[in-house]
Parts: structure tokens; C-alpha cells; sequence
């Protein structure tokens, strides 16, 4: 029988999960029973909001438990089907693991991949939950307008740039906040911002004044702390803010105070909110079916940051807390 | 000639006004020129937005100017008109400052008071700016819906206890935040909340928890600050935080700290939003009319703390912010 190899979380940390956190495990592979599917991964995703799917607290999902395959969402083939809705060969994307093959029920599936002649990995990044987590949070809660200046922090990041472009393809005037020249560099040359800061480079206060001499009307936040504080004091009168993520903050159970927004959101009558893209499930195909478009006519743009093997899996996440990726992270098996 | 007895603006402080910012002069009584009414004004209005109108900075209105008139909203009956859409008689409600007597332009007058079937004072309180805020505060930003919780802070004050009975009135269990066992008194006998709580009995956050056992889905915010803290901890999914007022914070100059709201905003998709209410005057007038059934059908009701004569003009912002009024501060020539 041949081997699964797996990668489980062993221990709980505290703050982001590192490497020793993780092992490598060999399991079987398991037929599937009825109504289940087994799923051969060619990709395994990772992304910053894994960090709370394994921390032990309140949170907008369950924790992974110890001793658990780490929950992923992979795109892989289908090498048998006991569900039909399925069959041998489709290529599908789903929760299905940091691992070879998964065994799991048709319920696990999110969809099958309908964009074959587009490379399969976009399903984890720009047609998966990064692009369509842009695409929905900025028009749903951001709700640009052409000729407004959107703020976009983790710029250069697989959620960030798609959000920049897509903010661009709608007629605004766009501001990327990134970390080091390299990422800068591809915001300006990749992703089409119109304006790059590069946090690491000083404090952003004056920088953000100059690219944004009226003010922000929609900020896209992946990372709360001290960029978006700086941002806070430049909103626009009837601003948006997008709360995406809190990147910068790799701890919340020693809860982080800051600078009280309240007095910003009255004063400028901001809207200020929180986008949790599984909410959305319903809105996934339209999402994917504009961004595949995009993409073809190349008006949307990507990058990916390609691991090799199941043996990448234990540091992929600590990695990309140490901002070592370029573009989305994902682990080819 | 008459004398014009007014309170004006001496001095700027920091953080909130005291009576030695203030000063009584005697000027004239001015005949109103074309395109400009005489008012006698029969109430002032007292509010803790005078805070925000007398700071020297960035603020939703341009400040007080040292040696003004302090800007205050009033009610009045016109002496003298010459506009043609003001006659003698007539009880108006606008910006006619901290004085006895005003000759202001037409712009000056928000409305002519229309109900006069009820006490004029209302004009200034319940069927004023306070009941206006939060009645459009409440409706367009909380969008309470019947079985909702909806927490109020300043809970029994002028704008608090209106939104309080208005969420009742809307099929919504209602929980009061209030200082002191005489606010959370008129909480409950007098403004119908089911529940009250005295954050100055001790720390709120078991007694909210208590009161709220199934999340807050509105926060009705008057105060920021450590109250406001505990209720984030306490937001349902999808709730919405209403940014009506920071009365805690005496002074946004040196621009205070406290536990970051962002985490919360992701996890509960909570919308946060401020409102300022000068932006809806359109809305004003239906608003007036349907917080004026209300009153007339005992529905919402109100406490007024009447101070008396010019002479009381000068301490009568601190005094509010020392929390010794009993309902809408008002100040009766």
C-alpha cells in the first residue's frame, strides 16, 4: 500500500506556529467510502490566516486540533469517486490538508476547477481565496469609486496586490504600503500602483501625505498596527476601511492596545468593517468567473512563491511571517 | 438701548472649557438688517459637542473663535424679521449663540419649531439635535432589527436615552450603561431599558456578560474609552457599532491608547461606523415629526436639567462633563 505523507500539528504555540510545531508523518492512504472522494494534492496552500486557525481561542473558526493533519486548502485530482458529483481525473480545490493524498467526503470539496487552461496553483491563490477575498471585501465593504485614492497594506501580498489591481481596474488612484525595496519595486512594476511606500524605510506619516495629498477614501487593511495607524490619520470624509487581516499583530492573547480609533471614524464618519471571506460562499463562482477574466486579458496579475515537497510544509507558515515569500506561498507536490 | 447679555469665549483650553474660558459681557441689542431676523432667546442648549466646537484642531467644525459668542444651538421667539420667510412671534430653533438677544441672517435658523403643542425646551433635547441624532444614528448605522440586543452607552442621557427607547420601540431588548445608581434608576423606570448597568459600581464587563448573554448586536456609542472596550469584547457576529460621541476622552490633543479594535471587527464582521448628525438636515424635519408622535404618545420620554439665566452659561460645559446633569442640559432666560 502505497504511503500518505502527512504533516500534523503536534504541539500548540504560542503566536505563529514554527517549524517544531509540526511533523512529518507517514500514513495510509485510505479508499474512499461512500459519498467520499480520495484527492491526489498537486498543491497545498499557505496563508497568514492559519495562524488563527491554530490558535487555541476565539475565532471565526475551530482550532486544529493537536495531532491533526494541518487544515489546508489544496487543489488536487481525483484519483477515485465514490460521489457523483465527481470523477476520476476532475481537478478539484478544497480543505483537504497539508498532505499527499486525502481521503475525505464530497463536502470538503469547495469546487471543482473550471479554469483548466489557466495554471492550477491560481485556484489556492489569485482564482481561490486570496483573489476572490480581494475582489468581495473591496467592492462589498470598500465600495471604490473611480477617481478615489485606495490604501492598500501588504501591497505587494497575494491578497493586497489583487486588490490594488482590481481597486485600479475600477478607476481609483492606488497606494500600496509594503516591506523592503523588492516588494515596493513590484508594486509599482507588477501590480500597477500608482504610488509605493516602503514602511521599512522610515516612518510612512510623510510618505502617505505626499501620495495621498486628499486624503484616503478606502483603505484595504491586511495588517493593523502601527502602518495602519498612520493611515487612520490620513482618512478622507466618509472613508471606508476594510479590515481584512491583522498580519502585523502575530499575537492577539496578550490583546495589543494602539491609538483609539474612535475619534477618527466620527470625525471623518468612517466606515470601518470586517470582512471574513467564508461568509461569501454563495458569491465564489461570479467572483472566480470576473477574476479568470481578468487574468486572461491580462489586466490582473500574480506572483507565487513555490515550495517543493511535503518536507516544506513545517516552516511554510513561520516563513511567511518572517515576510520571506514573493507572492502567494504555496508548496508543489 | 437694551442691553445683550452673552457668554463668550475668552481663552482656549486644553481639553475641556472651565468657567474661567468664559466671560459675561453687555453689548447691544442689534436691529436686524435686510435678510435678518432679532431673536429673544428663551433656551440655550448645552452639549458635550461644545467641546469639539471650542478645540483648536482638526475637528468637523471650524472652532469657536477667542472673543466670539460661544456657538450654540438655542430656541427663541423673533422679535423683529426682516426676511420674509420669518414673522414676529414666530419660535425658531438655530445657531443663535450663548446670549440673550441674536441678530443673525436667515441662514442662521435650523427650523421654525412646528410643535408647539409641546414644550419649546424639546426643540433643543428630544425633538433636537439629540433626538435626531439618535434617531438617524441608530436607524441608519445600528439597523437594529426586533429581538436584537442593543447596548447604549450615556444611557440616560439626553442622546442615550432616546436611542435606548427607540431600539425598544423597534422590538429590540435594551441594555444601559450609566454612572452612578440614580442614571441606572432613570435607565430603567424612567427609559424602559430591561436592563442598566453602573460602570461605576465596579467593573462592567461580568455585569455586561450577564446582561448580554447572547453577544451585543448594536453598541449605541456615546463615550470610547474603557466602557467601549468591554462591549467590543462582547459583539455578536455581524453587529454594528453606531460612533455617536468620545465623551470619556476629555481631550483627543494628546491622542490616547487602548486595546486595538481591529481583531474584533474581523472576527464578528462588526461595521463600525461614526455618524455626525449635520450631514442628514434633509432628514430632519421627518425625523422631528415621528420623535414628536412618539412623545405625544408617551412612547419616548426625556429628563431636562434647567439651569438658570445667562449667568450659568460659563460652567455649564464643565458641569456637564462632571456628569452633575440630570437629562438634557438647558439653560433658561
Amino acid at each position: 500500500m502505497a504511503v500518505n505523507r502527512q504533516c500534523r500539528l503536534i504541539a500548540r504555540p504560542t503566536g505563529v506556529a514554527q517549524a517544531e510545531h509540526f511533523a512529518i508523518t507517514h500514513g495510509e492512504i485510505v479508499d474512499p467510502a461512500e459519498g467520499e472522494i480520495l484527492v491526489r494534492n498537486t498543491f497545498l496552500s499557505v496563508e497568514p490566516a492559519m495562524r488563527g486557525w491554530i490558535a487555541d481561542q476565539g475565532n471565526y473558526s475551530a482550532p486544529v486540533e493537536i495531532g491533526a493533519v494541518m487544515r489546508s486548502l489544496a487543489v488536487g485530482r481525483v484519483v477515485s469517486s465514490r460521489h457523483s458529483a465527481y470523477a476520476e481525473d476532475d481537478v478539484v480545490v478544497g480543505w483537504f490538508g497539508w498532505q499527499e493524498f486525502a481521503t475525505v467526503p464530497a463536502s470538503s470539496v469547495v469546487r471543482k476547477v473550471l479554469e483548466t487552461d489557466l495554471p492550477a496553483s491560481l485556484a489556492l491563490g489569485v482564482l481561490g481565496i486570496n483573489g476572490i477575498t480581494a475582489l468581495l471585501a473591496l467592492t462589498r465593504i470598500g465600495e471604490p469609486k473611480p477617481g478615489e485614492t485606495v490604501v492598500v497594506s501588504t501591497a505587494a501580498g497575494a491578497v493586497g496586490s489583487a486588490a490594488g489591481q482590481i481597486a485600479k481596474i475600477m478607476g481609483c488612484r492606488t497606494v500600496g504600503i509594503a516591506g523592503g525595496a523588492e516588494k515596493v519595486k513590484a508594486c509599482l512594476e507588477d501590480f500597477g500602483y500608482d504610488e509605493a511606500i516602503d514602511y521599512r524605510a522610515g516612518p510612512i506619516d510623510d510618505a502617505l501625505g505626499a501620495a495621498c495629498p486628499d486624503g484616503i477614501d478606502v483603505y484595504y487593511d491586511n495588517v493593523a498596527g502601527p502602518i495602519s495607524d498612520a493611515v487612520y490619520r490620513r482618512l478622507a470624509v466618509n472613508s471606508r476601511v476594510v479590515v481584512c487581516g491583522t498580519a502585523s499583530i502575530a499575537d492577539w492573547s496578550d490583546w495589543p492596545t494602539g491609538p483609539r480609533v474612535e475619534r477618527h471614524l466620527l470625525r471623518q464618519r468612517t466606515r470601518m468593517q470586517g470582512f471574513v471571506v467564508f461568509d461569501h460562499i454563495a458569491e465564489y463562482e461570479g467572483a472566480i468567473a470576473q477574476l479568470a477574466d481578468w487574468v486572461r486579458a491580462k489586466r490582473l496579475t500574480y506572483r507565487e512563491d513555490v515550495l517543493q515537497g511535503i518536507e516544506a510544509c513545517p516552516d511554510a507558515l513561520a516563513g511567511l511571517y518572517r515576510g520571506e515569500n514573493d507572492g502567494k506561498r504555496v508548496i508543489r507536490l
